[in-house]
């Protein structure tokens, strides 16, 4: 899996942030894709919905694992915009998908958005008894303009 | 704030993680508290709601957010009858809420029930802008003696 074959999947994430902030929510946007196919996608919530769990990886996982088993969540990558936060990472790892391709870095999020709780991910997953691979940034520039343009204050 | 003042929250917690396994999902339990009150309760549901997301802190959660504004959240403490995992300690961070009381520790968890993705939360916690106090174990050994029960052939 070379970065290039990456990069229709995350520019896909990112339109989803897009998409999100136009609604009134955080720009963050996650996809779950097997076979190079994207099987489902979702954007942040939290500011539609009232309520602060409602993250794109989040939304993402739960709508996941009630529609697939977990043997289809085992053959399935999950891309998002922004590296998941602790959180969301817990939750992609309880739903046993076993590889996860970011955008934009953690860090950057926190330079621009303030970075209440940045945790990388790779640190997080690896207390893990099963192993994550985690992968990214991919088009860091394109994700970075997304935040610069949601906190402009930063 | 002693430890026995607590107790009677972690029991009910217990009470709750008791209630989950009856209703054929985990044995956890969470509950929401301000001024010794208890403003929610929760149970964990992943089985009954196809949804590995769905811990009982995370339900707590993300009902607390959509029922109580900030300020009423930085005011509360969240009780649960085993030390939160780490998407249900990032949950708790979102929200905003500035205390965790547990009674079973992540360890005793592991130990019991293979251990699957064991974060203790201080360390987690200690990468956030603002401080979660986190307190436990307490009453470990009616804590332990649920996930006995629970997870018997190990």
């Amino acid at each position: 899996m070379t970065i290039t074959h990456h990069e229709p999947f995350i520019r896909h994430c990112y339109a989803l942030a897009r998409q999100a902030a136009a609604n009134g929510d955080h720009p963050f946007g996650a996809l779950l894709a097997r076979d190079g196919q994207v099987l489902l996608t979702a954007v942040n919530t939290i500011t539609t919905d009232h309520d602060v769990t409602r993250h794109a990886e989040l939304n993402l996982i739960s709508q996941a694992s009630r529609q697939f088993d977990p043997a289809t969540l085992a053959e399935c990558t999950l891309y998002t915009s922004t590296e998941p936060c602790a959180m969301c990472a817990g939750a992609i790892f309880w739903a046993g998908v076993p590889a996860i391709v970011y955008g934009s870095s953690a860090e950057t999020l926190g330079e621009i958005a303030g970075g209440a709780f940045v945790v990388p991910s790779r640190v997080l997953l690896a207390y893990g008894q099963w192993q994550t691979a985690v992968t990214g940034p991919i088009l860091p520039d394109e994700g970075r303009a997304i935040h610069q343009a949601y906190w402009p204050s930063r």
